[in-house]
């Protein structure tokens, strides 16, 4: 039943009200004042700026409350969530004072209420530490998404309001105030013992139901026992089974899922033996992900707000993202700590897909002193985030936040946060796996462009060399496409890019404050490695081949240097609003990008793949690569890869190679090809691998050999 | 008052009396059972395998409690500590069941006391792991030293008993139940806030003195304001200024003292540049301990169980060796997770002293799994060790237990025991910094010996080569003096150490269970460095050389490396017996070896130092040298240094070195020395560096040159 008609929103600076108008709930109350004020879409131009001179306004929403209570109810007033610090006021009393955005708040207002009631909501302004210069250190006292404060791929905007289901609730001597399940495996993982904690008056009845929809338990006693119960998996290693709950008393009832399952986080193979000789340091971390007692290959992707406006998301926001992630044969998405924290219907549709999810507290490249105030709020939020997802099988991973131990945020595991955040979740959910932040010792994060004019190297040659147990973060920026641009930009601007224009805002220049610099348009990189491109056009098209064979490149590599390194995350997965230049391989709102398509060959569970040695060859020169076959998979297989090189319109045939048998979730190390390359104008080469389970393909280029470079024999052919 | 007048002891195995005795409490049981039975010396050739049939006994305790009690007195039965599982009986009647010997446990005794009192104290069997194999896994569900199982320089002897403290008291109304106090300073360290939490049902009175004995509070109010206050340095920072308290109400008091100061461990300088380029992983934990806002580079010591006995130990054990720790200049001991927490003693004279202490908790090199019971034990033991030393001044960092991280251990950050005890800490003294274990990345752990065959180095081209941020643990074995031998062996064993005699239970021969390897006498080594020697005696004097060089070599080396190094705290200072050879620097039971004043030496606070590249040269070589003025004191230095080269009798002045001002706690590096050592049959050369403040000399070995390597310029000569 719905008790609040409609909202009005509005504002106010220095205590006058500037303009009421009507408001979505849940939504953001700056969208409904841009709305009413007919600021047009964001994405346009420098429309986002238009936000800022709003930040130090106070908010508020109103709504006349209808209620008519019969004798011994009790009202209360709730909401899951309040973006950021609040009051909520009815009929002029305050009933709720709260700082905190992922806590639910609830108010008794039984005793207040009249006849007719107003409920008003005043929202403070937008925190910002005194001292702080403009940017994500203005939120570095506070459980805030940093990302709203502006990154490298999200405009500063800051917004707030009624961002969750906020309602009136009858309770009465049948309302379950609390009811949650937990379970105990047995060690063959078959059984299970299960154990409700209801919280109602009267007596509940609780039902759980197979996923085929038959009744396996229905009873009073909330200790149940199971035998030989389905486990949840996650995408690729089997089904992600779900059990279905109801706990009823004679008017109320609540619902959920199990999904059983064991997690653990355990040593990557081979790392206890390091590090080998006296002096010695510690072995690294454990970053290898166990599910149900076996070891996963992590391939996944660091998910970001889908909406710059955080309140508007919806389920559906969620399920077409999500849906094209397990396409891309992923198995875990990284909810970065920049980010919000995920409404509910995230990890419901993660826990029906199969989809692991690495969840961060909301910190990010911030250094978060443990004041007496932070650690209070810090302390309720993550409770609160805690125990409203440990339910989920899908969540996997508990993260303090994001690149904390790094010079830019400079905290350490010391750090009063996150000893803190360490502590809780020991203390309410201990079975879930615990990580200060990300990167830690052995895993890594970056880089963040093709080519690194600091060391002379792409990924081809860098990535090779590394010997990471978790490639956590790392991407290929490329430019979006012109149809794309044209919906952000007018044609005129949109053709050229200039830094010191919308350019800028939508971060082709400038990423990280360097003004002038051409990240993330790249057109530096681009000139470097195929030389002084024509036409706009044509960057767009070289800045897409770079982010496809460069994030195949890092995919597959991170595969082959399994069981050593066990994932591969990158960076990042969508975007918040349409950027000009970005590492994102989902455009906004929910656009594929053609690196989205290669992520995804690059993910299948079995395939061929090669270790090539270099991006870009000379013609002439020898193409030096390893084949391997890559199987995720719990089947063993066994191929035969054909290799061919296209050359202009030439395919020629390389070898082929029988894979023999490639046991379940393991690689298959084959020949290292040397494949001479001819004299040609064409200005690339094709590696194809061709086999049962699929064909890989790696455009390369391939540059004009200097004359003099020819050796004799060669030209006298 | 003393209500028990003499404890008898007794032993029963299979629920049958074997034996009574006396037995002193405090004191071991075992050690009791031994003096009845004639057990001779436990340190004289396999004396101390005896002990072994007794390890499955069952012990107890019996005494006549007399106690006249008057109404309204409530009488307690108290121990601050009995190894390890026991049951307290009074009178027949179980009072008290108790399984951990580092925590306080009391009962009410009122109701059962008569006219004549029996008090019983029944000590389970030594815990051990069912499935375990001997040795320290079988602990590894324990909060027992994990020492007594058997290490390799302890033999394996299991103890237990009341070894603290155990007393009857009467609680009146008067009676201070708690009395603990705590501080908090203003930010410029000036002024100090004090409370008191004091549990009395009567009022009580505050009295805080100085010093100089003047008192600078009396009061009833626990809040208290201290200005112009003293802070408490270590050990060549400053005074180790304690003030004094009493809490008194009618006829009960407490006392104790306070030492301001403020403990933070920050990183090292330069590591957060590093990692520098990417994908990078995070920079290294920090591991400078900052006091008072001053960076201290740690000048140290590993400290093990001064007695197998462990509750024979008294004040006095704890002071001879501490005032030789002090008179070696370090400021810190590392209190080892294989041995027992110290008694009270101990930190009050490490308070007293301005000595430094890292207190780890009872785990070491094992899987210490969480499960239920360990959890709970660990919690108990844990948080009874966290709130009895945290009020001292000397303790300055807590640590989760030793090496838990490396292979022989297989723990990881993940472990639900070092979870909880990051959460104790947290909750209980968040203001002293908490490492998980030692080492973390960046620090080091290692080597044991002077010559590593597997990578054919010594320390001195390993360590220099190196770049920790700290050294926690690395030592050298010497054969111990022929004195002291003889007081283990007798005289024909003594002078033929040989593999399966005592020799081996002494830690001659077969260190970590390698039957027949020759650490820690380390005859191949010596034969390795300096060739066969002719006697015993020979290889003693060597042996001995290697340990003074080795450890001056490495403890100065980690000296020089600061600031990005900021540890060196070897292994191991003292040792619980005679061992037959071994790292230690002080004998059993207080014998300085000559490595203490070579370790002393190199820990001076102010002096000349030398990187020299090697320990072994031939005649005619060149032996090359890097001066070093160290500076660890809070005084800028400017000095002189004149260097000579001593060869057979002759002192050869090379150059002198002005150093120019070197400010407080830093160094100074100086020139290369290059000096061709001349064609000569000594077998050794001492390189002299003297100064004001002091001399240094490092006695290297001279091989002779063999005839084909002298150049014929220098056969000319």
């Amino acid at each position: 039943m719905k008790y609040f008609q409609t909202w009005t929103g509005g504002c106010s600076l220095n205590e006058k009200i500037i303009q009421e108008f009507p408001a979505d709930v849940p939504g953001n109350i700056q969208l409904d004042y841009a709305k009413a004020n007919g600021f047009a879409d964001v994405n346009w131009m420098d429309n986002c700026t238009k936000f800022q001179e709003l930040e130090d306004y106070t908010w508020f929403y109103r709504s006349e409350l209808k209620y008519e209570k019969k004798p011994g109810d009790r009202i209360y007033f709730v909401t899951l969530g309040i973006e950021y610090e609040y009051d909520v006021l009815l009929n002029g009393k305050k009933i709720l004072h709260h700082i905190g955005m992922f806590s639910k708040a609830e108010a008794d207002i039984t005793d207040e209420l009249q006849n007719g009631n107003l409920m008003e909501v005043y929202i403070y302004p937008h925190p910002k530490r005194p001292g702080a210069l403009d940017g994500r250190q203005q939120v570095d006292q506070s459980c805030k998404p940093a990302v709203e404060y502006g990154w490298d791929w999200h405009p500063r905007l800051l917004v707030s309001g009624i961002w969750e289901e906020t309602y009136i609730e009858t309770r009465n001597n049948d309302f379950i105030t609390a009811c949650s399940c937990s379970y105990v495996l047995s060690d063959d993982l078959k059984n299970a013992d299960i154990l409700f904690e209801i919280s109602c008056l009267e007596e509940t009845v609780i039902e759980i139901y197979d996923m085929t929809g038959e009744q396996v338990y229905y009873g009073t006693d909330p200790h149940i026992h199971l035998e030989n119960i389905h486990l949840w998996w996650c995408c690729g290693q089997g089904e992600a089974y779900l059990y279905h709950w109801k706990v009823r008393s004679q008017f109320d009832s609540r619902e959920g899922r199990i999904g059983f399952r064991e997690i653990r986080l355990v040593m990557n193979e081979g790392t206890w033996e390091e590090p080998s000789s006296f002096p010695k340091s510690r072995s690294f971390p454990p970053a290898t992900i166990e599910l149900n007692g076996r070891r996963i290959f992590v391939k996944g992707s660091n998910w970001v707000n889908p909406e710059i406006f955080t309140g508007t998301i919806t389920r559906e926001t969620y399920h077409q993202q999500i849906v094209l992630a397990k396409e891309a044969n992923m198995n875990l998405l990284r909810c970065w700590g920049g980010a919000i924290v995920n409404k509910d219907s995230f990890f419901e549709i993660c826990d029906e897909m199969g989809m692991m999810v690495w969840q961060e507290f909301p910190l990010a490249c911030n250094n978060y002193i443990g004041t007496p105030a932070y650690l209070k709020v810090l302390e309720q939020e993550a409770s609160a985030i805690i125990l409203r997802l440990k339910q989920h099988p899908c969540l996997v991973l508990w993260c303090g936040g994001n690149e904390l131990f790094n010079k830019w945020s400079k905290m350490t595991d010391q750090s009063l946060a996150l000893r803190l955040l360490n502590k809780l979740c020991y203390e309410l959910d201990p079975k879930t796996p615990f990580l200060m932040t990300s990167p830690l010792s052995g895993m890594a994060h970056g880089g963040y462009i093709f080519y690194d004019p600091q060391i002379d190297e792409s990924v081809f040659e860098t990535v090779r060399k590394c010997r990471f147990t978790a490639y956590c973060e790392f991407g290929i920026p490329s430019i979006t496409e012109m149809e794309q641009l044209r919906t952000i930009f007018p044609e005129e601007l949109a053709d050229h890019p200039q830094p010191k224009t919308a350019w800028e805002l939508h971060h082709g220049y400038g990423a990280w404050g360097h003004a002038g610099e051409d990240a993330w348009i790249c057109f530096g990189i681009i000139d470097k490695i195929f030389g002084k491109q024509i036409c706009f056009a044509d960057y767009i098209e070289k800045s897409q081949w770079l982010q496809c064979e460069g994030l195949k490149c890092i995919f597959e590599e991170a595969r082959r240097q399994k069981p050593h390194c066990s994932m591969a995350v990158n960076w990042c997965f969508n975007e918040p609003w349409i950027t000009a230049a970005g590492q994102s391989i989902i455009g906004y709102p929910c656009h594929p990008k053609k690196a989205y398509y290669a992520v995804r060959d690059a993910l299948r569970p079995v395939m061929p793949s090669a270790r090539i040695e270099h991006f870009s060859f000379v013609a002439g020169e020898m193409l030096t690569a390893e084949l391997w076959m890559l199987n995720d998979s719990c089947e063993e297989v066994e191929d035969t890869v054909r290799v061919f090189l296209f050359v202009d319109e030439t395919k020629k045939h390389i070898l082929d190679w029988n894979t023999g048998i490639v046991p379940a979730n393991t690689n298959r190390r084959g020949h290292k090809l040397q494949i001479e390359l001819p004299f040609s104008s064409a200005q690339s080469v094709t590696l194809l691998l061709e086999s049962e389970a699929g064909s890989s393909m790696y455009r390369l280029l391939m540059l004009e050999a200097e004359k003099e470079e020819i050796p004799a024999n060669a030209l006298n052919m």
